[in-house]
Formats: structure tokens, sequence, C-alpha cells
């Protein structure tokens, strides 16, 4: 039986999503509140969105093989269904700074990595100093200059599309860089925020943050707009790209077909990525 | 020469607003670095709305007496203008968890909490486990149960206008509990949350908590709508209401008259409150 998690996390207190020894990250601690609440060893996730260090989620997707006596048993004589049993449970074990929003049965078909769609993610940026607040200070970057939005929704519309994005990636040995960007686009929130939108397929490592590196020099007029595509197609890392600090990130959502393509899509996406790990 | 500072903070790491010997305040913080960039003494901050322990405020408004001469010194050869100046060097000292939003020569007749002419509060609380976001935990309420904001408006109807807030107050001797109540009203935000508006022209101490608390109780069925009014004409605290807790809760913003009435509106506050430091 496979269950799909949906899940929030606030990324500062975590190295990431990745199991690694001795370090706090999600995906240990998810795991290990899963063996507690299913009585059960071993416990693995698949997750859509592998985040860095201080990158954080709205909307991360995971999925988890387990055996449905487990499950029924956790749920015990509760009054509630099965699956709202099982979250308030994992909440209940979790500390704040994780909360499973949903579990619920996976579709048939259904890989929270190779089904998805796209991932979406924001970046949110302070760039006044009226601006600044010290109650979002944890999710959102502050830049002493103002940005000029105009010229970075110029700059980011030559990304768009099918391209090897190997100059905003950290290479990996094998995996392929190319990725199709669905959206790039710069906005003002209610609040008056900058707020970069960026959706693709999938991502390579360090893409979301080079992306925005490089914008935010082109919103600081350091660069022309056109800067953004010249990067591009030289294909190699430009050293005047810095990746943008992770705590401005946010994972917001993560995209899948509908049920009767879950499968179809998931073959199609490990055919053509299946040496990259999708991450940011 | 008398400076309004509007300033921010995430009240978690506070004692809240007023100076307290060896307790970590906000008064104490700016009061500290106002004499640093000023290199003065004895600086003495006046303020709008006096925060607990806890509270947050995105809007609060102070004043302070300064000497024309130590601000001119201390913006020195600065290309910015003098007020730009003197606020990023108090941001360069203070920690993130207070910001200045603006500092500003006061008009004539201005006092941070006598010519204000209103204070608004926003409490907010995420009722579903689906609104649980753990990047703004620090700022909104969790509650378990779903919350009837129609009964809620219903409740608070009942409290608009000038009433004797006493049970809805912590008694302080020889101090008025007559306020008059602006709007009290809840809506949900974009995200789900349920956010009540409360404003007043002053409040009593623990006064917007302990009406959040009370509607809550109604929010969730265990009393009726018209119970809110009951508690208020009893004019004694009702062991039923439990003070909401001060996370969920933010000063948003305080509003003064045009220039030409300020002296005037902080002569009639003084009159009618002056036995009354204004706080939540």
């Amino acid at each position: 039986m496979r269950l799909r998690i949906d899940l929030a996390y606030d990324g500062a207190g975590f190295h990431g999503w990745a199991r690694q020894r001795e370090l706090r990250t999600v995906q240990a601690e998810v795991e290990r509140s899963l063996d507690t609440v299913l009585r059960s060893t071993g416990s693995s996730l698949t997750v859509a969105g592998r985040t860095d260090t201080g990158v954080h989620a709205r909307g991360q997707v995971c999925h988890v093989d387990v055996d449905p006596e487990t499950v029924v048993a956790a749920a015990g004589r509760s009054h509630e269904p099965t699956m709202d049993a099982l979250r308030r449970r994992l909440n209940g074990l979790l500390d704040p700074d994780i909360r499973i929003l949903l579990v619920a049965q996976a579709a048939a078909g259904f890989d929270a990595r190779f089904s998805a769609i796209w991932r979406r993610y924001a970046y949110r940026i302070a760039d006044r100093a009226q601006l600044v607040d010290p109650l979002s200070r944890g999710f959102v970057l502050t830049r002493q200059r103002e940005l000029d939005l105009d010229a970075m929704n110029a700059a980011s519309q030559h990304l768009l599309g099918e391209h090897d994005f190997a100059a905003f990636c950290r290479r990996r040995e094998g995996a392929t860089t190319i990725r199709t960007l669905l959206d790039l686009h710069w906005d003002r929130d209610p609040a008056g925020l900058a707020v970069g939108t960026v959706r693709a397929d999938a991502f390579c490592h360090n893409m979301v943050r080079s992306l925005v590196g490089c914008l935010i020099v082109v919103g600081e007029h350091r660069r022309d707009a056109t800067w953004a595509a010249e990067v591009l197609t030289g294909r190699r890392r430009d050293p005047a790209i810095t990746v943008a600090r992770a705590h401005g990130l946010t994972l917001e959502e993560v995209a899948y077909p509908a049920d009767a393509e879950l499968a179809a899509r998931a073959h199609e996406s490990r055919a053509t990525r299946t040496l990259t790990p999708p991450s940011d």
C-alpha cells in the first residue's frame, strides 16, 4: 500500500531534505515518526523536491510504501477516518517546524518524484527598508537596493522553454542538465515584497537559486537584461552569479496529472531523467 | 526636537515593550541604540501601544525628544537624508527581530501615545490542520476545531461602541476601563486563516486577548453569540474567558489626525485617560 504525504516545513532547522548520518533532516524526522506510528522499521520516503539546507516547503509531496495492516493498527479505535488519525499521530510526534498536511492512499501508478509534471518555487525579497518585516525574516531575503522587476521580467523571458541549464546548475557526473522552464516571472505581493515564481518540469541542483542570483544582478542594474540569456547560451557557470541565499526560497507546489496518467508520466520521466536526482 | 519612530518587531524574544530591569524588552533595546547613535544617555521613548510579552508589532509608533545637534552629528557626512542615515544606523545596531521602518521629525503637537486616534490589532488563527504553516507558526495560533466566523461576527457586533470593558480588562487601581470599540470583525485571509481585526481609541490591559478568548468560545459553539454581550454587561471578569495566547496577536497600525489637530487630540486623550497607561 502506497501513501501520499503532503507536508510543509520551516527549513531553518534542517540540513535539507535528504537523510544524512547524525544531521537533522526532514526525511529522517518524518521516517522516524512513521516507524514509531506504524511500529515498523525502515520506512523509506521518495520525495518530489529534494530541498537543500535552509530551503522551506509549503507544498512538498512524498510517498512511502507500507504494510496496510500497520496503518489500520496505527489508527486504532479512533472515530476519525484512518488517514486523518495517521496524520494527527504523526503531527503529535513531529516538532512544530514540520507539519503533515495530508495523508492519503495513493492512486495506482503514483510516484511522488516521477509522476510530478511540475514543481513551483517562490523566492521572496524585501528590497526597501520599509518592507523588512521581523515576523517574516525567516523566509524573506533582504536587499538594500530596490529591484527593477521590469528588467528582471525581461531577462526571465529569455530563459523560458527547454534549454540546457548547465550554466545555472551544480554539475553532477552523468546527469542531464536539460530542463523545461515553464514559468519565471516577478511580481509585488500585497505587502510590496518582490516575489519570483519559478516553475519547471524539474530542477537540477542549485538551479532556482542560481536563476534568482542572476536576476538580482539584472534587477540591481549591474548587468542588462540580455545578460541572463548570454549566461544560458554560454552553458558554463558564470562567476558573476552567486547562488541566492536559501532562506528566501520556498517550494510552494508540486503538480500531478489525472490519476489515469500517473503511471505513464512516471515512465516518461524515468526515461529522460533517471540519472538526475530531482533537487534544488 | 521630537522624533517620531515607526517600528516592527517579533515579540517572541522580548518581555514586552516596557523597560524592565535585566529583561530584554523592545523599549530598552531601542533606547540603548539611540543612546549609542546619538552619543547621549537617557533616551526615553513614549509609545502608542505598550505590547505585552510575546505580542508582535508591524506598525508600532513611538516618540523621543532629542538634542538636534546630536542628530546632525549622528548622520555625519552621509550622502543620505539625515533621518534615513539615523534609521540605517539604528538598524545596524539592533538585532533582526526589531526593525526601524521610519525616523522623522515629528510635527508640532505630536505625541505618540496621546495624539493617536486609534490602534488596530490583528489576531490570526489556523483552525484546520491544512492551514497550519510552519513558516508562520510564530504569529498564528493553532486551534483543533474549525471556528464559526459568522457566530463570532454576530457576537462581535454586540461589543461595538463605547462601553465599560471591565469584564475584559485586568483591573488597575484608579484607571478607567471605558473604551470605544470602533471595529471588531473576523475574516478569512487568502490562505484561509481566521483573522480578527480589533480597532479602538485605546485598549486597557489584556483587552484584545480577552475579547479574542471570548469570541473563540463562541466560534467553537461552546456558548452562543449573545454570551459576549452578557459578559460585557456583567462588568466582571468571567472565569470562562481565557486570555488568548500572545503569539497570535500583532499591533498592525496606529492612526493619527492631521497635523493641525495633533495637539488638541493629545489634550483631549490626556483628560479622559491620564490615569490609564495605554496597553495591551
